[in-house]
């Protein structure tokens, strides 16, 4: 089965240092015999002067027949009217949760050593609804809109994922004690689902307190589940506790179990083409994608290469304070395994 | 003028181990001869039977008489439909802006020992509009106002509290690239005041950037201006990295100068009447007052001997990991006075 008949997965690898740092993970799955096939699709701001196309229908059909991708950074295509791509995607594949797992990378130092949490974000609504408009000059009004439908959802695959993570606790984040209904509505999924998972231990944490809460103590925490702007602020809060959107996995949960990992960073194109980019936030997002077709065996060889070579710290990019290069790095990681 | 006759200052102890800090409050001004006359009235959830009011008119004709006034912790009266006491004093005061001076305290050890910044926080509107309702079953929505008229006002109050207090930089917190229009036009607002104060540098930083700036390199934030619920998240992120609300200053300043100070941690009552709890978020609240009043003779005398009991640590109440009674704690402010 899997062993023998390669697994065809969808490639984007983006703008600036993607292609690059799809390199390395391309490298890196060689090394490892990972049996994955890369069905490559180009989307970004480099636009086809012919068809004027920066997201092909051929992309969005290669990750809904594949099921699983992997995703660099895409730069916004500039002009009037373009929203970003990464929103585009999360709209058509209708992309419900954005999972983040969180924890302290050893050996490398920052104020904290305790991190290790799983932050998961709905990823379709909320504040994101795009609603807005002038009432009258001077005055202006967005809608937030919280569907029992997608709370559910979200909640459902949160508990669901503690319980075969072998976490202890969800925790959901609100502003209910302000937003009684939209943010209300969202608790009451959550415990709706709580109550299927006794196992479970299920928490409600306002999200000023949470953040005071991560910041002094983020070891209080094991899964957090909440609304999209939350799921937003806070994940990107928990990055920077542990070094920055460099070193932090992600993976889009798609209805029918679509999975599209992806570096959250930047496409950062001042360093783009010098072979400096740090390809870790990719390649850990790559193992998310392993382990969501239980691919563990893998997932976890070439991520304890990833933490080991960082850990060691012989070979480290300019942004965690070494001089090597993507290729040298991905080298050393190819060398663990 | 102000050395003889004394002000006349509103002072709310509120509820829990609010009537023993403000002790502590009153008693510190005392020591300091601070020109100070209280003029105490009590509001919180001790609702009284016969007139079954939480908040007289008298209590908000004090403040409004006086201009300033001090809070402490008020619980909110339990039963259907009594919202929260803060906001209920937000709005009939028309506390517009809520200032928060958060720095590293001298000898009280965090993982962060570099901040100084101040964050301002639009107090009127945006996601606390109170609009909510449910559009049809398993839908429901909330409105989020941003108005020109409360944008400038808050961020005219930021700017010349940056060029009033020797501050250099005013950060914009945003999310703008998802509210366009309501976060927009609270940029727009920033930017019109920005142009006024060409001394001040401007910069606009996205809400989720921030808070992960803010947990690696808090230096480099200086002045911060925000709507309402991305200053309730920034303001409680920010006093977590240097210990807690249990050590962080607030002031709310409303039309036609009024500075209503106040400790916004909980009315604890866990310890409530034991003489154990820390009253230094009220007392360096109280300092906000006098600075407000321009009495920064005193406001300095007073903040150093706080910090400075602290800092030497014979003295330190349980939240800090000492075991001295708000009563020893105050004396040993007293002492150094
Ligand atoms: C780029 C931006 C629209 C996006 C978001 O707000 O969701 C980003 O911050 C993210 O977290 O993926
Ligand atoms: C208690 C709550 C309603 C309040 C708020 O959200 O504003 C509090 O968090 C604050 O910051 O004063």
């Amino acid at each position: 089965s899997s062993a023998t008949a390669p697994i065809r997965a969808t490639l984007f690898p983006g703008d600036g240092i993607g292609p690059e740092i799809a390199e390395s993970v391309k490298q890196v799955f060689r090394t490892a015999e990972v049996p994955i096939e890369w069905e490559e699709h180009y989307v970004g701001d480099q636009i086809d002067p012919r068809t004027q196309s920066f997201l092909t229908w051929e992309s969005l059909e290669s990750v809904r027949k594949n099921g699983v991708g992997l995703k660099g950074p895409m730069a916004t295509p500039i002009g009037k009217g373009h929203r970003s791509l990464n929103l585009t995607l999360r709209k058509e594949l209708n992309l419900y949760a954005n999972v983040r797992p969180c924890y302290s990378l050893p050996g490398y130092k920052t104020r904290y050593d305790d991190v290790n949490l799983i932050t998961i974000r709905e990823n379709t609504e909320g504040e994101y609804s795009g609603l807005e408009h002038q009432v009258v000059r001077g005055v202006v009004e967005s809608l937030k809109i919280i569907t029992r439908q997608a709370s559910l959802r979200v909640a459902e695959y949160a508990f669901h994922y503690a319980k075969t993570h072998g976490r202890e606790r969800v925790s959901a984040i609100h502003k209910a004690n302000i937003m009684q209904k939209t943010d209300g509505l969202f608790l009451k999924c959550c415990r709706e689902v709580a109550e299927k998972y006794p196992e479970i231990t299920y928490e409600e944490v306002v999200i000023d307190n949470c953040c005071m809460m991560l910041v002094k103590n983020p070891a209080l925490f094991d899964v957090l589940v909440m609304p999209n702007l939350y799921g937003d602020i806070i994940s990107d809060l928990c990055a920077g506790l542990i070094g920055g959107l460099g070193l932090t996995p992600s993976c889009n949960i798609g209805e029918g179990g679509i999975a599209l990992a992806e570096a959250v960073h930047g496409s950062a194109p001042d360093i783009a083409g010098k072979n400096l980019a740090n390809p870790t936030a990719l390649l850990l997002s790559a193992v998310t994608m392993l382990r969501h077709l239980s691919l563990h065996d893998k997932a976890d060889r070439i991520q304890n290469a990833i933490l080991s070579t960082i850990s060691e710290g012989k070979y480290r990019t300019a942004d965690l304070g070494g001089s090597s290069t993507t290729t040298d790095f991905t080298k050393a990681i190819c060398d663990h395994l």
